[in-house]
């Protein structure tokens, strides 16, 4: 049984200047370990080291979710809205707050490499053996798989799953706000007030008053300028492709029998496959750095030398490219070989817009595993539009991307060696 | 030889919006590892528990007093002031930059128990053989020691000691600035750029213009609500009483010959006061939660409870009482002996007022190690003032202070063992 | 009958973000010419001679007003607090749109000298035949007279009285925030969101939670900013002192049968005292600068250079004394006349302190016209204190005050006759 | 002869929280009356009837520009770049500060009627007999003319021109950051200080270092919704449509020989086209809405009508068209005739897109009124690009323009009458 607290609880929060906790199952879940452990996982990665006030954790982004989703909410009541079922309130904040609890260190950067993925970890801890669990099984039986699967986007009510992951879910306008606030940007400084105000819950979908279409221009324009300017900073992605090839590294080195001065339990089950979640729950970003700084003392050179650059900030340098494929690039591989390096390691291609970017896109081919439910606008006679119809900014916007590649590389082993690299290699690395 | 960079970089900071490098040294001191070292060590140690936008580490801080140092002094010598010595520009802003390199994880709480001194280890990073020392001496022989007696405040020219350290100094202005935005409280915000454009340099000491009175009023009582709202906060002090009961603990388990299941060198030597300055420099925040998650599963009860209490937020509650000598006190810790608990550990008495605190009060004892410079006013007469003299309001709030105590104690076993209290002690303890 | 509008109506505010309107009634009052003419007025009179940014009207002070008042009820209502009476809503809201309806061009400068009062307007325009009176009645028939008891302070249930006018109503929240903004101080930046959330309506009063005791303090702090520092501003205050010049000297000149090339009835019936609603109602800042543009070539020279002092901003300027009565005063003003001066005008006295100021004083004697009901905390059981009981800073600051006088004088024909000064008035005036 | 002032004066501005004047001149021209009178002209002209807080004044906005200018050129000088003319400081900052000297009452209105233009009546100001132009001649006997040719684009030193008047110049910097503040939105809040730190003078021109490419899309973006969302407003065009009507209406009922019961001089003057400077500058719009206000009991209905609805708000609805050749408008137009409609003035059809607007147009038609220097990006190799050719998103929104009329209308006639109307022009005009 949930009941509500005879006091509201509340938290000072730079970005929403209060979050209310009203429910004493929010309570509880905020003081269990498991959610208490976000506060040493950061919520930007690396990007603290290209914007060094991005040093929040997903704590406090958690927090923010769960206050946008109960404004959402209570929006809704307030005005009786026949769309929202409100018997849902608590299944939805409890989702919302949730959403990222599985999330593990630098996860974006280190998933790729475990082949791990954050969503199983959060299925994990609502449905084993955790404080997390406890408390939600307190309300119901069935209620942590109700959670999991709000989480998980197969909760039969649909509208309480665009809550929380939609083009324009709360997990997205927290973020937006909270890693503008705390870089210190002004881009991502769009009028929350106003888009909450328009929201309204209609056919199992929460849509747009189309009076609040410019709110939402300007919550887009603020989102794609977020994304170049901050997400993919050139500077943040290389120290991202030196924590994959650390953990790159350290699995090679794994597989091939290496003998580590220093490999503790969690790592090493995480290396084999077969880590479960309790030994999940160690590893916190306190934890990698903490290994990465005994790692800079290990034998294997480029595992000392990742290591070291990862937490000293030597980060690779990088250059641009129109084609990836470009001969000279093969012939720089050759002589990186010559003078000791590994371009495996030290000529890494990278591709920013391969990834699974999160531009608006109202034409997601259907299946995709970044498929979103687009922005409809509700019209006065209560049709709905899709947005980039309606809008020409967003329609020009949302076909835009830009194409070119880097190459990232330690700059220290060139310099030291340029008198046997190639005029052409010299040039194209700027030695 | 420092010398001018060709393009001037800039850090993206939310506070002062950039900080701007434009001398070879001091990028390079950036750049060092010590320096570096400072991302992993909060602004705040544990205040993030209770404000959990409070992650800002002592990097973002030290970038934003440099920043100010050269905001002064840029503004003294456009205005061509002869007060100030502008051969002393480098010196005053490696000064400003450096002044918290020796801060260890935790500081302020954990300092004390282990009789270490962060000034003694900022002096340290300084002279001996360190990427800091390198970068210094590369600007000449004795640059170290300058920039090491600035910080020491024994500098001879004492206007470049007053930059960095009196009651206006570019420390506090940066600190109240910047725990007021990311804590996300508007107390702290105070006014700036008018306080930089009224100070003027005269007779060795950095002084404000009569004019701008006002703005330091302001400054002062934004002081005043942040030590009060935010440092001194009970829930701060909470988490910050059982981190030094953990190290406490530890020391004594260590004396007593205990037998660690995980004892790290560095601590071993930090335990055994035969530390040096490399593995001191290990010592990051990063690390110590590091260890604290390891010794949760120590065979001393004790220990293992106090770090989970730590890194779970499993905080002591307080009660408020007028006058520690009460005599229900010793009745309470009889009755705790009783049930198990060991008032050295659960029954910490605090008072917050005895901490070297730092309100404003112009008549600081001399000689004493919190004596900062007074606050002068320059008359339109070119005559001086403290402060208080003329501001009613400086004068009414330097007096004040508040006297109770607080008993800091777990509240889950006095609930348990509730029927084994007495009913005074019950009461007291709110149980 | 007043009816929920079908669509909420929504203002951007800069200070509120958004004013949220629900009422037809509150719609139709905005509408009318009557509170379209507050757009006319400002909020700070004469200030933005001093602070160019201090050009906001009553018009959008009266929003927020209004806007507060409805947070707070709202926050009543959610809560279902029992203190407050639900069925006044309405009511609370009209009189906190309408509480400065009465407000002519310039109020406190020109009351004084017409010896009229917006109260009185305020109450005329609620009662008479008005386009508000019309939209009041339609309410019910006593409606109008329930508003003006309420702003007049008799309605018979004092809590709504009490959110309207006492040391914590919505007027002063929303002034001190809005005029903090518009002029570009960051005084005034108090935390409303928490004040709103700890208000209580306790025996007829709204009262405080004790927790939200420092959010006051901020408050009372930032009020005692405003007033010294942009309130009483010296340089306002001698916009003021002409103004009132003005219409002294119109006055005056009227009394004994000056024939004015220009006397527009609205005026001429001010200056006869037989002014009536519909009349008073023209007179708003842009006719009265209109009118003192026409009088710069009045024949009487005084007027004429008064008000040409007041359009083009030649204001008088100020030497500050301890004593009134100083001799060289008299003396001064022997050689006033005898440089062509009226020291009646050129010479006046100003003491600030001496209005009915409006820091906060717990102990205002009872039956005074400014008399407010102080500010209650509502302790953990449930007893009432008065705040400086409690908070040190609040009695520290409650008893502060200045007690320098002004004097205020045109500076030009000095310089112009310096040589017929004595050596003694020439340094008292600095010439 | 210009000078410095021995101690720089401050002004405190919300936008760039303070304003410095540290020439002689320049604080004699913020003196004068002429520019004083700027104070009761408002910036957004009819702009407040929409979003309240636009009451901010082109006194304001022009010291907004100044201090850009100023700042700006302070950058070049501190960094002595070669490509600005060092001797041309105060003729920029003059120009800058007096660029809108000449701005009559509501300009952007009642230009278009009058056929009057605020360009000539600033060179006016400038050359004739004013204070501006005795405290311009007493820096040289040609500084007057210098700073017309500056503001009028024909001064030979391209790069002085360019600070004032083109695609990045300080007068739009101000006026977006301005308007947004005082409206309280938040689209306009691009990062100035960046902007700044990366104009450099090269070849005649101010030209943007290409690393601060997103600082100026962020610029362009932000023009771009302060255009749509709040210059083009539709309510703010209702009430610009009647003040031109009121206008309109005035100097028909003037050429034919209509006599009013009130016609002041200067607007006589205006009317029959002899109006000059001293005349000129009487009009402000507090002496406008004096007029507007005597108006409404003129014995033309439609004037009087005109100038209530102007003054108390009663504005004009409006309905959207794609085509306004629309053959149910001209039978909706005989109806009106018949209901005793004016379908000049009753029936107004605006296509605001048809003004010169002001989006970014990199192909600006060479010679057109508007065209204005595009944006240039200095790349790492000296050479320049015009901005849209790097940027996909300036590409993107600068060929954007909506296209739909307006049609407006006095809805209460309509309704008063509806049962006169047929159903299809009723359906049209929503009643």
């Amino acid at each position: 049984m949930n009941q509500q607290l005879t006091e509201e609880k509340v938290f000072k929060d730079p970005v929403h200047k209060y979050i209310y906790v009203q429910d004493q199952t929010i309570w509880d879940l905020i003081n269990t370990k498991e959610f208490q452990r976000l506060r040493r996982i950061r919520q930007l990665g690396t990007s603290y080291l290209t914007f060094h006030g991005a040093e929040h954790s997903r704590f406090s982004h958690s927090l923010g979710v769960y206050e946008i989703t109960r404004k959402i909410i209570s929006q809704f009541e307030r005005n009786e809205y026949p769309g929202w079922p409100q018997e849902e309130r608590l299944l939805a904040l409890c989702a919302a707050l949730l959403h990222d609890v599985g999330h593990g260190p630098f996860s974006h950067s280190l998933e790729q490499v475990f082949d791990t993925h954050h969503e199983q970890w959060t299925c994990a801890i609502l449905l084993e053996d955790t404080e997390v669990n406890r408390v939600l099984r307190r309300v119901s039986k069935d209620f942590p798989d109700k959670v999991a699967s709000v989480i998980g986007k197969t909760y039969p009510n649909p509208i309480v799953v665009s809550l929380i992951s939609s083009q324009m879910d709360a997990d997205r306008m927290d973020y937006l706000l909270r890693d503008a606030y705390f870089t210190g940007v002004n881009y991502g400084n769009f009028d929350l007030e106003r888009i909450l105000r328009v929201l309204r819950p209609v056919q199992g979908k929460i849509v747009v008053k189309e009076s609040g279409m410019h709110a939402i221009e300007h919550y887009l324009m603020s989102r794609y300028q977020m994304y170049w300017q901050i997400y993919f900073h050139p500077v943040t992605r290389s120290s991202e492709i030196i924590l994959r090839q650390i953990t790159r590294r350290a699995k090679e080195l794994y597989d091939n029998g290496y003998s580590f001065a220093w490999m503790p339990g969690p790592i090493n089950k995480l290396l084999d496959g077969t880590i479960a979640v309790q030994d999940y729950l160690k590893l916190d970003e306190a934890y990698m750095q903490t290994i990465f700084s005994l790692w800079t003392e290990e034998q294997d050179s480029l595992l000392a030398e990742l290591c070291d650059r990862f937490l000293n900030r030597r980060l690779y340098k990088y250059i641009t490219l129109d084609d990836p494929g470009d001969s000279l690039l093969e012939e720089a591989a050759g002589q990186f070989i010559a003078i000791g390096l590994n371009p495996d390691y030290h000529m890494e291609i990278d591709f920013p817009f391969d990834q699974p970017y999160d531009i608006y896109r109202p034409d997601a081919k259907k299946g995709g595993k970044e498929e979103k439910a687009p922005i409809l606008l509700l019209n006065e006679d209560n049709g709905l539009s899709e947005i980039s119809v309606k809008s020409d900014i967003v329609r020009s916007i949302s076909g835009l991307h830009q194409g070119q590649y880097h190459i990232y590389y330690p700059v220290e082993p060139l310099l030291a060696a340029a008198d046997q690299l190639s005029p052409g290699v010299r040039e194209l690395f700027k030695i």
